[in-house]
């Protein structure tokens, strides 16, 4: 098994789509500029969903036209539907992402579809993606629970996950949506989808709702995934519990990470720095404990 | 193994005592008397250290003889010598804990007193306290690294703890002071002890600075301890890096505990809500995640 585990950094998309405060279009490209000299290789740039659903990302064609592309690192943006991916190609992505809940309830109410209408929507996407040369990631969220049905069945995870592996995406990414998983389930969840999704095709993607998510990647990446979501400073909150913490914190992962004998390739002091910057910009403190602890006293 | 876990509740000591903000006696007892009623069955009250090093703990004797001592329920105290010794016997403590470092640098900058002679200082403590019938914990400091001089050797930790357990402690906490550690080492620790120390006699007791504490509770914790210290709302700082997070929060380990399978007794609910009351009182948001989740909107 490799000792390499990539990060994908979310905080510039997943991140700031929850964040309230407004970013200016050049912060966005400092953000990202910035998270490029630290060794990061994937970097979710923005996503090209509707203005009208995502105010903060509606700048996205000018955040992608603006950032230096650096060489080896992946800029993937997240689009909804065939519009958006028109617009990313548009404005010369090369990944994209596409996404869909493993709770049918969540993805009613979020996308106003059944799981597999969302599926059936990505079908001419991933095709025409095949012929463009982009790649395409696939989410699938609401994991391990759901904000209104409650439990999710692993079997529906793994449906989709399979599906979506099984139409192109290249990598599927996990999202515990809500955080309200811990090492056990994640890791169970983790194993089903893994034995009909290749593991090297897989990636977690944990929220610190419930402040379990280090410990979520820890306990997946013993059961031997080698690809971490997580967002710089713990961008993001959780539009279902006011108040509770976002993202896992990029600077808590990678910290984990290196102490459990893994590489990265990711430098921790100034990825917390950028931290420390992009709290300031939002108006409050990282939610990244490495970042608190490592800040010049 | 038992799928029981026995919380160690912190926060009235440990946590308060690295807190700034003075906190009145009635509002200590108040604390302990909420705390009593959440299903803890160990409650570490106070400390009976020279009130010239601990000012917001000089009101030990008082706190002790206002609390509600509840049924079945344990309220260990901190004593540094024999004088500290004498002044929890005399307010009635049926259980004392005693602590050194597994630094030798660490106990000499923090006590004036290598570790041997910390050792020594206890004996006849433990002697004393079998006469009297007062059960002694022991805990053992920086057992994953050392502020001062980094590194500290797992022979060191399990030499210490061997050493504490011979003389009598029932159980020895060992205690990741500046939280460092990372699952990996932190398991390799804790077996390396167990080794020499029935597991059955072992506790954790990990501090957040670096967002590790729950991932490293959960590695633990299937290695097979069964003891978790904790602090209600994540209180105490670092004081070895400013601003940093504290004592990991009992709200985040109940959680991660319950989710695992495990039964810790204890009542989430009304423990977050103690959490946000204490938070409020030290003039700061709670430092559980689980707390800022749970929190009425």
């Amino acid at each position: 098994m490799s000792d390499h585990v990539r990060i994908v950094e979310v905080g510039p998309r997943d991140g700031l789509q929850n964040e309230k405060q407004p970013v200016s279009t050049a912060d966005k490209i400092t953000l990202i500029d910035r998270l490029s000299t630290t060794g990061l290789r994937s970097i979710e740039a923005t996503s090209f969903v509707s203005p009208r659903w995502v105010p903060q990302l509606a700048d996205a064609a000018e955040v992608y036209a603006g950032i230096q592309r650096a060489a080896g690192v992946a800029y993937p943006v997240l689009v909804p539907n065939e519009q958006g991916y028109d617009r990313a190609l548009a404005a010369g992505v090369q990944e994209v992402a596409v996404f869909t809940a493993a709770s049918e309830t969540f993805n009613r109410t979020n996308t106003n579809a059944g799981i597999d209408e969302s599926l059936a929507r990505f079908e001419p996407i991933l095709q025409r993606a095949a012929r463009d040369g982009v790649r395409v990631r696939g989410y699938v969220s609401t994991v391990l629970g759901c904000p209104y049905q409650g439990e999710v069945a692993v079997s529906e995870v793994v449906r989709v996950a399979r599906a979506l592996h099984g139409m192109g995406c290249y990598e599927i990414s996990l999202g515990d949506t809500i955080g309200v998983g811990t090492p056990r389930k994640a890791r169970a969840m983790l194993q089903a989808v893994a034995a009909e999704v290749p593991m090297q095709a897989l990636a977690v993607h944990f929220h610190d709702t419930y402040g379990q998510a280090v410990a979520n990647i820890a306990s997946c990446v013993e059961a031997g995934v080698r690809v971490v979501d997580s967002a710089v400073s713990g961008a993001g909150g959780c539009p279902y519990a006011k108040g509770a913490s976002g993202n896992v914190a990029s600077e808590d992962a990678v910290y984990l990470l290196h102490g459990m004998g893994l590489q990265t390739g990711v430098e921790l002091e100034p990825l917390a720095e950028i931290g420390r910057w992009l709290s300031a910009l939002l108006g409050r403190p990282t939610g990244s404990r490495v970042g608190k602890a490592m800040a010049p006293t």
